[in-house]
C-alpha cells in the first residue's frame, strides 16, 4: 500500500540526518553544550547584517507584495541581480532568462537530473567523496548514479577512471567543488582536461554531455584559492547554486540554478527544469528571501571564524596522530579512521556525544567527516574526546 | 536528450501562471493599476501584524539559529504548537510526531501521493471542479488521475458516481473543501456518506482509501458555513494544510502535513511522506517561517475584505447578467461563460486586460474562474469592463 522506496528512504534517513537529529534529542537531555556535534553542515556564523538589515527593510514594505506569489522562475529584480552579479565576479553574459530560483541547492539538482533523466538507463556520474544524497536524488528521478571511486591520495578528479566510465548513456558528471566532505578544490588545469574528456566523448556517442556544478561552497575557500567559474571551462555547464553556506541561510531553502546560453539546448533546459520544479509541487522560492538576495547577492561570508576553526581542529587532531586531508574549501575536516574502520569509530565517538559522519556515507569508506562549522569551544572542549577516542580505537 | 514530460510541464505552464506572468508583464506596459487580474489566488489582505511581529522579533534572537536547517520532519516546537491548535481547534489527539512541516501544500500533496503510489495502476480520485495541478502532481508521482464529472446543479460531491469510480486500484480521493475554483465547501453530512463509501469500498478491496484533504481555505469561509475536520468524519485522512491563505504567505511556502495516528499504517506513512521529501529535495520546510508559524498558529485570517469583495463582484456580475455559483469559502467566483465557451471569453477579456481563468483547467468547461482576492478598485474599475465582455459575448 505505501511505496517501499519512500518508507525506505524515510526510515533510514540519512547517516548525517540521523546523528544531527540524534544530536537534537541529546541536546534536550544532557545540554547543548555537551553535545559535541561535528556532524552537519549548519554554518556555525551568523548571517551578514545585510541580511537581516534587508529583512527588516522588507518588513516596512508591502506584506501582500512581499509575502506573495512570485513567478515560478522567481522575481525577475532577483534574477537580474543574480545575472549581473555573475557578469561582475565571472564575466559571463548570463541573462535573467537563464536564471531558476530554487528551494536551495538540492532542489535545483533535483530539477535538473529530472529534466536531464528520459530513461532508467540514463547515468549521472560523479567522483567519490560525493555528497551523500546523490544516491538518493539521482533514482529518485529515474536515473542511475555511476559511482567512480576515490583517489585517495590527492582526493583529486581521477580523470582516466572519469573517461573510462563514460558511456553512450552518460547524461552528465556531477561536480562539487568545493567538494562535501574533502573540501577539495578542483583546478582550472584539471577541469579544462575534464572538459576536453567530455567534448571528446559527446563527439563520439553524438550527444552533449552536461557537467551539474553543484556548488554551495563555492565562496568558502581558504587561502589564495581559486575555483573556476564551470561555464568559462566547458560550455555544457550548469550551476546549482545555494545560498546556504556563503550568507549562512541553510534553513531558508533559497538557491538558483543558471543555465548559461552556451549550454546545448539550453532553450529546453530551462523550461524543462521548470517542469520539473512544477512535477514537484515547488511553487516558487520564498519570496521573502528572494527579495533578501536581490538587496545582498554581492555580500562575501566571513571567513575569520571557519579560518581560525580549521586551523585548531586540524591541528589538534594532528597532534593527537589523526591523518588529516588538508581542505581547500568548505567547511569540514575529512580524517583518516584510526583504525581504518569509520563506522566503528563514529559509533564509538557517539557514547561520548561526539558526533561525526563516517564516509561511507560519501562513497568513502574509511574516512571520518568532521565539520568545523561548530563553536570554537566545541572544538576546543572536544579535543580531549578526539585523544581518547583515538588511544581506544588504536589500542591492541 | 532533455525529459520530454518536463519540457511540456515547463513550456506549457498551467493556464494559471500563464495568466499570471501575463499580468506582470501587462503591468510593466500599462501599469499595475490597469490590469485586471482575476487570475491567482495570491491572497490581497496582508499578513496579520503578528506575523511581521513574530518575525521582527526572531530577527533579535541567533540568527545562526533562526537561518540554520531544522530536522527534516521541522521543528519541534513547531509542530508541537500545531498539533496543541489541532487539538483545541478540531479536538483530535495530535502528536508533534504526526506532523511534518511542508513547503507549502503543493509539497505536501505531491509527498503524500508519492509515498502512496507503488505502482502506474494506483488510482486518485477527484470531481471536477478540481485544481488543475493535481493532473500534474498525480502523474508525475507515478499514478492516475481519474476524474469525476462535476455536479453543475450544486458543486457538491456526486457521491453515486464516486462509489462507482472507486476500483480495487483506488489509492486515495483529493478532496479540496472548501473548493477551489468552485468555493463549494463538503457538509458533514455529505462527508459522512463518503466516508462510509470509502470504508464499504475498503472492506470490499481489501485495503485501506484513504482522503488526502488539501485544505488551505480552511479558515477562509462566510457566514455561519462549518468545515468538517476530515480526521473526525473518516479515519484514514491525510491533512495537507498550507499558511498560504489563512496567513497570506503564498509565496513563502509554509505548510504541514497531518497523519493522524487513527489512518491506517500511519506509523508507516509518516516516514515514507518523510522519504518522498528527500526523494525530492526538500530538505526541511522554510525554517524562519516555520517558527513564525510556531508564535502565529492561532492566529485568524480578517475575512472583512474578501467577505466585501465578494459582495461587490457577485453582486456586480449578477446584476449585468453573469450566472454566478454562491461561494461558501475560498477567494474564487465559479461563473458561468457567458456564451458558454470559457477559453473564447478569457482570450477575449484578456485583450482587455482582464484576466481570468477557463474552466477547463479544472475540469469544469463553460465556467471562469474569477479571483477576488484582489483590490476593491480592481473590481469596481474592472465592472463595466465586464459588462462589456458580457455583451460582446453574448451578441448575435
Amino acid at each position: 500500500m505505501i511505496n517501499p522506496d519512500m518508507l525506505k528512504l524515510g526510515s533510514t534517513r540519512s547517516g548525517i540526518r540521523e546523528l544531527f537529529e540524534f544530536a537534537q534529542q541529546r541536546a534536550r537531555i544532557v545540554g547543548a553544550d555537551n553535545v559535541f556535534d561535528f556532524s552537519i553542515g549548519n554554518p556555525s556564523v551568523a548571517s551578514p547584517l545585510a541580511v537581516t538589515d534587508a529583512i527588516r527593510s522588507l518588513l516596512t514594505e508591502d506584506p501582500v507584495l512581499i509575502h506573495g506569489y512570485t513567478s515560478a522562475q522567481g522575481l525577475l529584480s532577483t534574477r537580474k541581480a543574480i545575472a549581473s552579479h555573475l557578469h561582475k565576479v565571472h564575466g559571463v553574459q548570463a541573462a535573467p532568462e537563464d536564471i531558476i530560483m530554487t528551494c536551495g541547492a538540492a532542489a535545483g539538482v533535483t530539477m535538473t537530473i529530472r529534466a536531464l533523466t528520459t530513461g532508467r538507463d540514463d547515468e549521472f556520474l560523479v567522483q567519490a567523496p560525493y555528497f551523500a544524497e546523490y544516491s538518493v536524488f539521482v533514482p529518485a528521478q529515474g536515473g542511475r548514479l555511476v559511482t567512480i571511486a576515490p583517489d585517495f591520495s590527492t582526493f583529486d578528479l581521477n580523470l582516466p577512471a572519469i573517461e573510462q566510465a563514460i558511456t553512450k548513456n552518460t547524461k552528465a558528471v556531477l561536480l562539487n567543488s568545493p567538494n562535501n566532505p574533502s573540501g577539495h578544490v578542483s583546478t582550472r588545469g584539471t577541469l579544462d582536461k575534464l572538459a576536453a574528456i567530455l567534448s571528446r566523448k559527446a563527439d563520439e556517442f553524438g550527444h552533449p554531455i552536461f557537467i551539474v556544478s553543484d556548488e554551495p561552497y563555492r565562496e568558502l575557500v581558504y587561502g589564495d584559492i581559486d575555483v573556476p567559474y564551470l561555464p568559462n571551462v566547458y560550455a555544457n555547464s550548469i550551476v546549482c547554486y545555494s545560498y546556504s553556506k556563503s550568507l549562512s541561510l541553510p534553513g531558508e531553502r533559497i538557491g538558483y540554478v543558471y543555465v548559461p546560453q552556451s549550454a546545448a539546448m539550453a532553450n529546453q533546459l530551462v523550461p524543462a527544469i521548470l517542469g520539473s520544479a512544477r512535477a514537484m509541487g515547488y511553487v516558487c522560492a520564498p519570496s521573502l528571501f528572494q527579495r533578501v538576495i536581490e538587496r545582498t547577492v554581492d555580500v562575501l561570508p566571513d571567513l575569520a571564524t571557519y579560518t581560525e576553526n580549521r586551523a585548531l581542529l586540524s591541528d589538534g587532531l594532528k597532534a593527537i596522530g589523526y591523518e588529516v586531508v588538508e581542505p581547500d574549501g568548505a567547511f569540514y575536516l575529512f580524517v583518516k579512521a584510526p583504525n581504518d574502520d569509520a563506522a566503528a569509530f563514529s559509533a564509538l565517538a557517539k557514547q561520548d556525544d561526539v558526533l561525526v559522519v563516517p564516509g561511507d556515507a560519501f562513497g568513502c569508506p574509511g574516512y571520518l567527516r568532521i565539520s568545523y562549522c561548530v563553536k570554537r569551544a566545541t572544538i576546543e572542549r572536544a579535543l580531549p574526546r578526539f585523544a581518547r577516542l583515538f588511544e581506544k580505537s588504536t589500542a591492541p
